[in-house]
């Protein structure tokens, strides 16, 4: 579909400046830039974004900066320098959206005020993604990730009930400040069709995390109890969570009556059913224990493979625990394409996990590879107009 | 800023009829729904979304429910008979979305196959969540949070190292498919207004996990080697994770040498990077839980606000595990509007968390209180031009 160059899908001639870097704003970007928008990463000049540094090279590729930064340009420019600030600010003019990680106050602090954004450019849409909100108490504190699971309460609900809070090991704190970024992004979009104007938008890593407690929050409200942790079990299900097969566990979630009962008499068990001590979910949480080991000992002896066959064709959500290895080997997940190889140009194929918005007339797709610093530095200064002279006299000051 | 009854906000105008129930897809359209959308929830008469029942009731009111329902209107609707169908039909024809999360083909069953909805609206955007995606070994099997986690690797990677694997208690993957979702419709919006046709959309429970392995699988790729579970000690960095205050623990983040000297001397522990057992991170990897003694023992005599106001002065990203009674108490929280009161308009209040998109001139806000079943069953149907009469006729039916 997309021609060498030439952005396509459903955000192609949208144009973000893109000032992020580490985790949380470069997600914001890259979800993007997937959707076919022309992301123009803007990295200091000589190190760029630190993740470029961090992780496993690859033939000289971090793989980490890779997940993160597919189908965008690098431009390298010194924003300490007043003709680094003056590109930026003629890119502004021309863009449609900025995305910013900084700490709360630093674009002011680099000349970026809302007033002369304004005045830069009255339709640009700008988003700033940190880590408690850009007011309140906590708005200059330092953020990460394992601290807004930790503020947020969104660890305090995991883990094992006899053992310490834990936290989710993928980021997911910047990951969903990163999602809910993007969403803001397209809906200013939708906004500034109507009204012709740009607008400011904000997502915090506490704020994300607060607004996906689901039903623990919504029960803490309506209860005032503080959720305990419950481990894999289901805080009001049983039976439900990890069974022992013969050669490893089966995850088994039947979350009502009807699937308990599909579940226990797919495993021959449907006789705990008309059992005094089993027959309403009430009894079965007060016996999850005993009810575990009569289900183990009913599965112990066949295969994991044998019991996911049985249980799917009953209608019971079932599956193995799988690790990444057998993750990204699992038939589904290479048919849904969810492993991504992008050709680098040059020889070398990075692999990053696959594109989740599926849309059928503009689908997400790799329209560039991922770029070395500055790659796009001569393209993008070209396109503003300065001509080779004018580039080499930045490069030669450093500012690019 | 909004009228009673007229929604506003970034996606005002955006008419979306909600076939979803239970998680994944009430996420997504109440998302849609917080920013301006008008959201039609379409529900069974008599028994709506099964949510209704579930959860803790507030004078008759499930806050599970509300959690993901609010700013939504219902309309009852038994899609087994005709009446029923062909009222979705005249809604479908008028709408510019619609949302459903039901099991692969259950669209087409209903007499809704790609060919119908395109003959009925071609601008209609079609967003279907399922567990697996439609396609693929697993598309037809049954899926559920829980079997999510564990299929898409995420569980693997979360817990102690020494523990199983570890769930998160949230249901991540029906909240990240449903924003994954969200940003679908809204980038289809913005694709539609370049080519004025809809598009199907499709995302699904595994996929959207798997996207949100981060560096976790983009290591995985770059070396092959499965990730162990490291529970809330970072795999690359220590010192990091709780460390023990005299009242309880905190959590320390630093993520680079920088920050590990900041921490060390703001406890006064700073000597340690000139013991050539702690000088460089790899021997303090090595040597973590040694380390983790020496910090617990300076830590161990002050409270945890007096180490939380110091590590924050000197730039330290530290915090409290906060427990949900203490995120709803929290100034921060507060202060970002994090708890809604939901008027219901009848002395009911409900309380739901608010709204992590902060949009400065088209904010996300409450438009409507949290509907009662088919609360505006008479108002959908006038507007689309039924007299009273056919409403009673419908309703005599059974079909609202």
């Amino acid at each position: 579909m997309s021609l060498p160059g030439l952005p396509e899908g459903a955000l192609a001639g949208v144009r973000v400046i893109d000032l992020t870097r580490i985790l949380s704003g470069p997600f914001c970007t890259m979800t993007l830039a997937d959707l076919g928008a022309d992301v123009i990463k803007i990295e200091p000049p000589g190190r760029g974004d630190p993740v470029r540094a961090q992780g496993t090279m690859v033939e000289g590729l971090s793989w980490y900066f890779a997940a993160f930064n597919r189908n965008k340009r690098s431009l390298t420019l010194d924003l300490r320098q007043d003709a680094g600030r003056a590109v930026l600010a003629e890119l502004l003019a021309g863009a449609d959206v900025l995305v910013e990680n900084f700490r709360p106050g630093t674009l002011d602090k680099m000349g970026l005020s809302a007033e002369r954004l304004e005045a830069i450019n009255p339709r640009l849409i700008v988003c700033s993604i940190n880590g408690f909100g850009s007011s309140g108490p906590y708005a200059d504190r330092p953020a990460f990730d394992f601290i807004a699971q930790a503020m947020s309460g969104f660890m305090s609900v995991n883990g094992a009930p006899d053992q310490p809070p834990m936290r989710t090991a993928p980021p997911m704190s910047d990951l969903v400040a990163g999602l809910y970024g993007a969403l803001g992004v397209v809906s200013a979009l939708q906004a500034r069709a109507a009204t012709g104007r740009g607008q400011r938008i904000e997502t915090a890593l506490t704020n994300g995390l607060i607004s996906m407690l689901a039903y623990l929050s919504s029960e803490f409200f309506a209860t005032g109890a503080v959720p305990e942790r419950t481990g894999n079990d289901h805080p009001l299900v049983a039976p439900y969570g990890l069974f022992q097969a013969a050669d490893g566990t089966v995850a088994v979630a039947p979350s009502n009556d009807t699937f308990v009962r599909r579940f226990l008499e797919a495993i021959e068990l449907g006789h705990l059913l008309d059992d005094p001590r089993y027959d309403d979910n009430a009894k079965r949480m007060a016996r999850r224990g005993e009810l575990k080991e009569l289900i183990d000992a009913r599965m112990a002896p066949e295969p994991r493979a044998h019991w996911i066959e049985k249980l799917n064709a009953a209608g019971v959500p079932c599956g193995r625990v799988k690790d990444l290895a057998e993750v990204f080997d699992d038939p589904q997940v290479l048919s849904q394409e969810m492993v991504l190889e992008i050709d680098q140009g040059d020889g070398r194929v990075v692999r990053t996990t696959g594109f989740p918005i599926k849309l059928a007339d503009t689908p997400c797709a790799v329209h560039r590879p991922v770029p070395d610093l500055g790659a796009h530095t001569d393209d993008v200064l070209a396109e503003l107009g300065y001509e080779a002279e004018a580039i080499a006299g930045l490069r030669g000051d450093g500012a690019v």
